[in-house]
């Protein structure tokens, strides 16, 4: 008989473990003051008792031990509160606990009324031995002897079980070596961010079109100048595309033409020039004093600086000229532009990912981000990520993290789900969203209800944009202030992070390139634009509203607990959220129609917002003021594009 | 800088395979003739075209090639045919492909009506030398220098291309070090079962009732002479009770009484005695010889024999003498016996799985089983299963089918969903459910349902029981005649797999020993029973016919093709089953009242019949022989009790 030796006399088994990604092999997201509630099926053969624990720890550090609790149905639970940034481990242990299975048959026994033999009494103290040989102690030996002596047919069984109980709790030794998920891995990987890594609110602007005299070249200077304007109307983060010298090799001219006219600034994606590459910064802008002070300014402010990382160059970077073998060079010796015919690029050259000399290339980039991080950036908004080895990120994020827990990074990926989800899995901490281009209430339904279900929810952070400077879309060229409005509430109160590309955004700048398009006419990306910032009309006052209420919400600030509530007339939108304790909840009802006055009755959940069923509540408007006294599901609401066209209620019972 | 240097330049990502169970931890199961569809979502950075392909092979063997085909939106697909049982391995490869993402690009050029330059085409040919360096030929150099000489700057495009494509092909090589899924990993496992490990009809039967004189002993003969009644009948395995020694200590008297009365045989699960243990048979049911002739006649008739795995100990089986290490003793030096206070099972011992000795008690159990499968025997009944080490069962399983991947096991667990389908898991090809208790049509479905739901469909084999010697369900109890037709018709077309305890169903006994309860009065399982297996009023006839029209219609030896079908009565059920080529379609509608006439429109899915819009089509009644012809979705169907309770039709065109 050709017999393998049997290798394990094991009896648990653990499964269906909930959250993982990919059984582990990518990190379960979460922020600081969040909890993570582990779940998982154990089970072991027969009707023993069994016990299980969730260890976790960070970094290398010493696992902690905190006791699962049996739900229903082989289904257990554990929920640690995970207290600093960092990536940190967990895993689970079960085993057959020959303590709790004596205990329970003990307890058979007496609720069937009948006597306990001495025998029984035995194997439990048997029981309580063979847990103690794994911490073999003389005070252990002690109360055993003495326990042995006075109960070994105890005439009081409660106190004898009590005893036991206390002994057994003393003792807290895990008898058997348990079962373990995952099996031989380290432990499940848990990536904890910073909360700003899941609440932020961006807002972006083109330094060069920060001044105030037209046709002159704004600087950082004139950026520093503009953030109590940004932080007034309660942003956290300043988004500015690349500050890097832009090339001048086949610069494009205004409007994307093929060839720039002089004086035309280029495009600042086509980083670098005589001036430097990606660690230089575009004399016209300033220097890096002035950068310094622009963070150090904002930081005052209370507002981060977020960079852009475009990692692709200029035919005039430096190092086109100093690491050609980072580039792909043609047959006939020309480096390879970007291009997806008919479409040129050639100000644009992209690296070679995996050319040979990859691994210096991927270091090379990694110097950036460490560079920028040196300048006080915690912030990077990474350009078209998903045109790049998405090992690659994994590898960078991965680096830059275990230095720097702290830095956010969004991906800018607007392509296929599985590559937008894969983005995020190997480490970014928010990501762009198909938001942009969800219009109505049942696809915008959807669509949330895709992203906050698991396992998604656990890796992937929703950053909704009305409006990006690729991007001015349907709903803002024919929305009129209505369409604006509606756009910037959902994206607000939809996703605990969003942004806007501004001033265009609070000035309505609603004109495209060409019909049907989503380009802007004559973009920023091309030009030195001069704004009103001033303009009476501007939306500023009605987003310093919308952000008060995000700042003044602890709801908002997580994506999880969406609940989205029925109403009869499906131009309506009704959802809300609540905080992680429970005692903030907020309810949004939006009108989709942005020309004609919508109304009907929502079916609120009044479970999701805390209230019972009988008890009177009050939702107070923080755009107006408004205030309703409502009682049970069903109320009646109203809004009309033209004078409001959402509630943001609070919601709170009366009593 | 603290930098870990990175190591891939990997750029393809595999995940969302399947099938796969807990990501490869268990097999996936399949039986011969079945295909193994693979799909993945496999992706890269960019734009770039990639490749991918699923390999397998039986064993150690020889890897085998199938190219993956892109199906949409990142999505890929491969098949396989399984052609023989045994231990299969698959896993996936995808890479960047240098060839066709240059072909993807002259193709932009082509349909962009741009000229190819002559660095586009080196450019190609340098594509084609990327790859060739893996399998450098002197061919391959030729054929090269050739098509550089006359297509370095070629007039005939399309013919240029024609050339170079015919030149990768037979190259045919992978280009770089290609992602691979599971990564690290041998592969994902692939079980491969005969075709009657998922399609099976069990008759079972106890031996010591098989004769003919009343309250004489039946013996292994007696069976022999039952077996062309069986054979008959169209069952495909007899599955019969332990047929080993009883022991005499403790052994239960009629009726589970605690004492035995002189005479009493026992209960043929309390195994072990004077004349030996697993490895031997009661001497009152006969010899080996009468055994192998037993197996060889049912061989000839077409028939499987079954044993009883039932891994317990009587009192008296020389293991408890010759291994008491394998038994938990007491501290008093007794050994435990079964127990679940306040019910005692004095004639029973189990083995105690983790002892100290557990290597050689597993082994000697997996001695067992190799002593039968030398008798002949290839299919096993697993008795409790559920009670003893699930990782003894994965290692037990796993040892047999590597020397015989022709033996099938059947757990008989009734316990907890994630036990249950645990079981399956590591290895029981098939398992008794919960169809004994699911009785109303919407329970069927769902239940099915979840059952034929990924990945429950991947590696748990249903087996559907109307009755067990444990289990005398209420349909049956109180379902009189329509009842018992009703569930066996139920039973062997909703499942591949299914089977009766006879003769006791046939004769339609239906008298529980109390009420509420689901034994038997007077149990066979404490003594030998006479049965009328002639009797006038037997359902032996139907059961002929259902195990006809199971063996008439490939459609119904699987369980993945069930659709069920919208019926506008809830006392009706309808579903249809599907060949895996499709030429093959049953439809079965069930009156799920068995004492009134139940009528109502049938909306049939006639997609899932393979049947067009438009088109007439046949169906055959195999019961009464009755045709009708239908059109399009909506049909009206009645069914009497009293005179048929279901439908058992085949579905074909009329043309």
């Amino acid at each position: 008989m050709q017999v393998s030796r049997p290798v394990t006399p094991r009896r648990v088994v653990i499964s269906r473990v909930y959250p993982e990604i990919d059984r582990g092999r990518y990190p379960v997201k979460r922020v600081v003051g969040e909890s993570l509630t582990v779940q998982a099926d154990i089970f072991a053969d027969g009707h023993d008792r069994i016990s299980a624990v969730l260890d976790w720890r960070q970094g290398d550090g010493t696992w902690q031990e905190v006791p699962m609790i049996f739900l229903e149905n082989d289904r257990w639970q554990a929920e640690i509160l995970v207290p600093t940034p960092g990536r940190f481990t967990y895993r689970i242990r079960g085993w057959v606990d020959p303590y709790q299975t004596w205990r329970a048959h003990v307890h058979s026994f007496l609720a069937a009324d009948l006597e306990i033999s001495a025998v029984v009494w035995m194997e439990g103290i048997t029981r309580v031995l063979e847990v103690a040989g794994s911490v073999p102690s003389r005070r252990v030996s002690r109360l055993l002897r003495e326990w042995t002596d006075r109960f070994a047919e105890p005439n009081d069984v409660p106190q004898a079980l009590r005893q036991l109980d206390t002994l057994m709790h003393d003792i807290a030794a895990i008898p058997h070596a348990p079962t373990q998920y995952p099996d031989g891995e380290p432990g499940l990987p848990l990536w904890v961010d910073p909360v700003d890594a899941q609440y932020t609110s961006w807002y972006e602007l083109f330094p060069r079109s920060a001044g105030s005299q037209p046709g002159l070249h704004g600087t950082l200077n004139d950026v520093i100048k503009r953030l109590p304007y940004i932080a007034d109307m309660g942003f956290s983060v300043v988004y500015v595309p690349p500050i890097h010298p832009i090339g001048e090799s086949f610069r494009k001219g205004r409007r994307n033409a093929k060839a720039a006219q002089p004086g035309d600034p280029g495009s600042p994606w086509a980083i670098g020039g005589d001036a430097g590459g990606h660690m230089a910064i575009h004399p016209e802008l300033g220097t890096f004093d002035d950068f310094d002070r622009l963070v150090g300014t904002a930081r005052d402010l209370g507002l981060s600086i977020a960079l852009d990382l475009a990692f692709q160059c200029s035919p005039d970077h430096p190092w086109v000229r100093e690491h050609p073998e980072w580039f792909r060079i043609r047959p006939d010796g020309s480096i390879q532009f970007a291009e997806n015919p008919p479409k040129k690029y050639e100000d644009i050259v992209p690296f070679d990912f995996e050319c040979e000399s990859w691994q210096s290339l991927w270091e090379a980039l990694y110097g950036v981000v460490e560079f920028w991080i040196g300048h006080g950036v915690r912030y990077f908004r990474v350009d078209n990520p998903h045109t790049k080895s998405l090992y690659f990120w994994e590898w960078l994020i991965d680096q830059v993290k275990q230095e720097h827990p702290e830095v956010v990074f969004l991906a800018e990926a607007f392509t296929r789900p599985a590559v937008m989800q894969h983005l995020a899995k190997v480490g970014f901490s928010q990501s762009y969203t198909y938001f942009t281009w969800r219009n109505s209430a049942s696809e915008l339904r959807q669509y949330v209800q895709e992203l906050v279900s698991a396992p998604v929810v656990d890796y992937f952070r929703p950053s909704f944009w009305p409006n990006t400077p690729d991007i001015l879309p349907q709903s803002l060229q024919e929305g009129g202030q209505a369409g604006f409005v509606t756009r910037l509430i959902l994206a607000a109160t939809l996703s605990a992070s969003y942004g806007i590309y501004g001033p265009v955004f609070e000035l309505m700048v609603a004109t495209p390139a060409m019909t049907p398009g989503e380009e802007y006419e004559d973009s920023e990306k091309y030009r030195i634009a001069n704004w009103d910032w001033e303009c009476q009309d501007s939306l500023a006052p009605l987003i310093t509203q919308v952000n008060q209420f995000r700042r003044h919400h602890p709801a908002l600030a997580n994506n999880r607990s969406i609940r989205f509530h029925a109403v009869d007339n499906d131009q309506l939108l009704a959802y809300s959220k609540a905080s992680l304790e429970g005692d903030d909840v907020v309810l949004m009802v939006v009108n989709m129609d942005y020309r004609y006055r919508q109304s009907g009755f929502v079916t609120l959940s009044l479970q999701d917002l805390g209230i019972a069923p009988d008890e009177d509540f009050v939702v107070s408007d923080a755009l107006t003021g408004s205030r309703y006294v409502w009682h049970g599901p069903r109320n009646y609401v109203e809004l009309d594009p033209l004078k409001q066209s959402a509630h943001l209620f609070s919601v709170n019972p009366k009593s």
